[in-house]
């Protein structure tokens, strides 16, 4: 049988599967998310998709819409002419006969509404970077003809005590008509007191604002109310940069290999962040709905706005986002702003700058009003950048009498320990395994993904759960278990679970002396794997397995982080911390005790154990809303203390140690008696 | 015989000529210059101009290169086919056979070096904008991976002192690879001590920029070294919008009348200030010689640089350029920045803003380096604009104890009055009489101007000399005057000539009582005028006459410059100024005496009046070579107080007044008994 290579993104899923598969078919079996609420009659238009047109060259494939089966009536429903220009087909419909990339836009991906990313409420003071002012100016006359930048100006300062006014070049040019629109009232934007960047006639109030945070994997916006302080809404979507290197270190080596692949990665991020941006514009519109019309003898369809009852619409344009922060790791910094990213990928990791830019977004294509500015929030260094400094001003751990420790977990591990005396911060590198990336069966929190588990120590028989069902799987019939794979938040357990119930040693490899019949050697790699969900378990026709070069993957996250800690505390001359802070949406999922006793990070209360969900993205936000967090964020960025952490003499036995999981006797008491002797001691 | 419709651009010559012309046939004939070194022969190649495609609105003309004669083998040698395509021929190959829009090139005008716009030798402290500094820095090591930028700025500050300085996007772009390349010697250029705008590895010293003066008629730009102060060299154009209008109101009305035509005139004097910098830039290159290759069989040209013996070249390029002043009259520099400039045209012509602009170069399309800023002076008012706040900061008459009057004459006249105790000012539509353009035979100060003349009192007999020629008419066989036209210096010489010799009255009218020949009545008009030079004498095969509408024009703007002065000294309550400067290329040319005897302005010891040149551009190159110019215009702009004449209540009998040749008796007392005395006393 004939096969296709297929990638779907952005969850980077790939495989090869038979020829003659629909888009949903294939999805399902490599374990890419597609929404197919009518279980594929064709009928629900929901599992949209664009075949990709390329040569990509990473994957060796080329892609092309031709690649799969030709058009079919039913799509017409669904898909707009505009829309099959640019490649979109139906999931259920599109057969495929050859190799393709294939997109999964946000709204077509399952399970969307369980990405954690949804802002926090924390105290931030009202003072953002861009204000309004409503001003009335008389006419000018021939005794006072004064200008009419400087006319509003005066008015500005009588009345706002504003001085020394600039105004933005293109705002300039819309400033003599909007005055005479208004009457000679107008409402002026003001950034940072300092510069005029929109005019409106007349007195308008709200003005809008978006906080973005661009992680290696996912990037997601919070769009605010500048004056309420409300978030309207929160955006997310994967990082499109992810189809040119899964890590930061391969994108700096896309970006060495191939002339003109940093501005591509950079055009990609900013297209990513107008996607985001006109997303969170648009959630301010009533939905638009398909409405078949009669027009004479023709039959035409249209979309028509259909508002919900009772409900109230700002209806806002990008013209009225007026400010926008961004804060995101020093590679992601440098590749967004096209600073060459070489040098923060060869030691000693120097950065191309450390404090906060303010950039005209104009100057970097993002398309929100033409005045406004990108704050793009400082680095601290090579491996903490600005995504750090956010947590640092979300969680002010330099305004505090105790010892925190603060573990961002994202695709790199970012670490900060101090306290108001003195702040450290290092980088240790975990991959993306603690977020389920990079594992045979990892896949995001969506429905389907194991999340609790249970292993027997005796018959190694398991039993779990899977997001979007409540019932164990010891309490349904197979078939009702539909599980696709194991997000983030089930990782450790797992690993928790394979280990105390024996059947994975100290040292992290599988033990071969048991009987298990879910222990066995791959067919194809003859690696040994660990069955989690047999194939009739599994909606994705296969059983969901746990290799040993994944739990090499998980305990090299583990030991890099404990290594971490361990190396800053002893630097730092203390052998306890008073705080965890575990940032990033693994803190949100994580068993705080499983973590303490696994080996995670060092010894701390549990109940100071707490999770600051996305920190990163809540700084992003606090500097959107209160200026003085900006100059915070450049204070921070100087005066935490970057130790390279690689550099230290015993770095590699420490981490040799720390992967380890830890002595099983202090660990696990209760084990005794229970698994064999000889493993309950190994070191 | 057919006639073709004929422009040339970009003075503005027009009319029709018999079809099978050559271009410079009919160029002679309109008064249009054309360099024609080898008359006519076709080997010389100087007379290269450009045959416009398009349907000009203004003058109803549909120009196309097809329009003229077929492409002849003579032109190859030296239209290149680049320029061949662009429509470029040689005036003495093409002939006229419909209607066309004619462009000739600066080069390809005759006499273009009379054009008096060179800089003055003025006092101008040194402190420009854009400074350069070179700093050398310790490679980055784990004991200090500071960020690129931060290393610099630490250097900057210790050894210069600058604090806080931010860098530009683009610049910052540059930064890592410039330190790296310049094994960590770099020479950054500061903008106005705060902004970094180019980074280059290594040391480097001199640095450049350049000021512009846009007048409504002609663009001069004085390209500066910032270090040394030097002028490198003075370029000047006609502005490439005189084609939507000769003057300030007509180009508001094409404006007002096309939508798209703000942006199109926008566009065209930007595309005029980038010929004028990239004409400034390749002035220090080695010239360009065509040399012929004999490349096997094939014989190609080439161009090749012949650098003259002894002489270095600097050999700058765009990016060299760092720093750009702009000055212009108020509606000039709404249209060059795209700000509606309709209310500046409407009574109480309230202008968009009065202070300097930064803008960033690439904001406004101007291509010099990409981190640098254009600085456009301050207007003072909607008539009063930045070219006059250049000439204040050039003249500081805030700075005098004496009292003095400055008229800037240009196509607009411009006034100030007063001292270090106060300023006003004023302006008067004067119109381009004064520089000789819209008469009959106005021209420019070219070769074959009348510059001086002289006419009987009893024969009105006629004596002239012309530009390029020593010897007057009086002394030279016909032929050899080769007159083609009056320039604004002769204006007012035959205007004083034509009243005190009795050929033209008090009221500017002609006196119908003479009986000369060169009196007459013009065949096609029937108006009545007065031959100043005939036909064998000129170069373009027609009598060269002022007509009575010619004396009214120049009546006019000497009626409105009078009124003026008197009207604002009334203000000041003054009787009489200290000292009268005149700025403009009229300034430079105009005869003192004549000037006062013929009311020009109002009474001043005559050697106290100063003819100060291109006083605007004086003041554009001392805001460019210190920062502090920039300030003082500012300041100046707002303290100087506008003075609107002509809602005056006895402003239009006031301004009849004016237009009066003062009382003959009193200005030509050697006259009585030469002319009639009814002619001497009539009001």
């Amino acid at each position: 049988m004939e096969k296709a290579k297929v990638i779907f993104q952005p969850s980077g899923r790939r495989g090869e599967v038979e020829r003659g598969l629909t888009v949903i078919e294939a999805s399902r079996e490599l374990g890419a998310d597609i929404e197919a609420l009518c279980g594929e009659k064709k009928v629900c238009g929901k599992c949209k998709v664009r075949i990709e047109k390329g040569f990509f060259e990473k994957y060796g494939i080329e892609s092309d819409p031709s690649h799969v089966s030709p058009w079919q009536e039913e799509e017409e429903k669904f898909v707009t002419d505009e829309e099959r220009e640019a490649g979109f087909r139906l999931g259920c419909c599109a057969k495929l006969e050859g190799d393709a990339l294939i997109f999964v836009p946000e709204e077509s991906r399952a399970g969307k509404q369980v990405v954690s990313k949804a802002a926090r409420d924390i105290h931030i003071d009202h003072n953002p970077a861009v204000k309004r002012y409503t001003v009335e100016v008389t006419a000018p006359t021939f005794e006072d003809p004064t200008a009419d930048f400087e006319r509003i100006c005066d008015a500005l300062y009588r009345e706002h005590g504003l001085q020394d006014l600039n105004i933005d070049f293109f705002t300039l040019r819309e400033l003599p008509n909007a005055l005479r629109d208004g009457k000679w009232k107008i409402t002026v934007s003001v950034w940072m007191d300092r510069e005029v960047i929109r005019v409106l006639p007349g007195e308008v109030e709200d003005c809008y604002g978006i906080a973005i945070d661009i992680g290696t994997t996912t990037v997601a916006g919070y769009f605010c109310n500048l004056n309420t302080m409300e978030v309207l809404g929160t955006e997310s979507m994967m990082n499109p940069q992810c189809k040119y290197g899964e890590d930061v270190m391969s994108r700096i080596t896309y970006h060495m290999m191939n002339p003109g692949g940093l501005e591509k990665m950079s055009r990609d991020i900013i297209e990513g962040l107008n996607t985001i941006i006109r997303q969170a514009v648009e959630s301010t519109h009533p939905p638009k709905k398909k409405v078949k019309k009669k027009d004479g003898d023709e039959k035409t369809e249209e979309w028509v706005e259909t508002p919900e009852e009772g409900k109230e619409y700002v209806r806002l344009t990008l013209d009225d986002v007026e400010d926008i922060t961004l804060v995101c790791n020093t590679a992601m910094h440098h590749i967004l702003l096209q600073l060459d990213p070489e040098h923060v990928g060869l030691a000693p990791f120097p950065p191309v700058n450390h404090r906060g830019l303010d950039i005209k977004t104009r100057d970097l294509g993002i398309a929100i009003n033409k005045g406004a500015y990108a704050h793009v929030l400082p680095n601290e260094a090579g491996f903490v950048g600005a995504d750090n400094v956010g947590v640092l001003i979300a969680e002010e751990p330099y305004k505090s009498d105790e010892i925190q420790l603060i573990i961002d977990i994202g695709t790199n591990g970012e670490l900060v320990l101090g306290n108001k005396e003195k702040l450290i911060s290092s980088s240790c590198a975990t991959g993306p395994a603690m977020e389920g990336a990079q594992l045979t069966f990892g896949m995001r929190a969506a429905p389907g993904a194991i999340e609790r588990i249970k292993i027997d120590p005796e018959t190694h028989e398991v039993d779990y759960k899977v997001i979007g069902r409540d019932a164990w799987r010891s309490f349904s019939k197979p078939e009702e278990m539909k599980t696709k794979g194991i997000c983030g938040s089930g990782i450790l357990d797992v690993l928790a679970e394979l280990y105390s119930s024996g059947v994975v040693l100290k040292s992290g490899r599988f033990n071969t002396e048991q009987k298990s019949e879910r222990f066995r050697k791959n067919p194809n790699n003859k690696q040994p794997e660990f069955v989690i969900a047999w194939k009739d378990e599994t909606s994705i026709g296969k059983d969901v397995v746990i290799a040993q070069k994944d739990i090499r993957q998980i305990q090299l996250a583990k030991g890099a982080l404990y290594c971490g800690c361990k190396l800053m505390m002893r630097r730092m001359g203390i052998e306890k911390v008073d705080t965890v802070k575990i940032a990033g949406a693994f803190g949100t999922h994580v068993d705080r005790e499983k973590a303490l006793t696994m080996g995670l990070f060092p010894d701390c209360e549990i109940e100071k154990i707490q999770s600051v969900g996305n920190a990163a993205g809540d700084g992003a936000r606090a500097a959107l809303l209160n200026r003085e967090k900006r100059e915070e964020a450049n204070w921070v960025s100087r005066n935490v203390e970057y130790i390279e952490l690689t550099v230290e003499e015993d770095f590699q036995q420490q981490f040799m140690e720390a992967m380890q999981i830890p002595h099983m006797k202090d660990t696990f008491p209760h084990l005794e008696g229970i698994v064999p002797e000889e493993v309950l001691n190994q070191k």
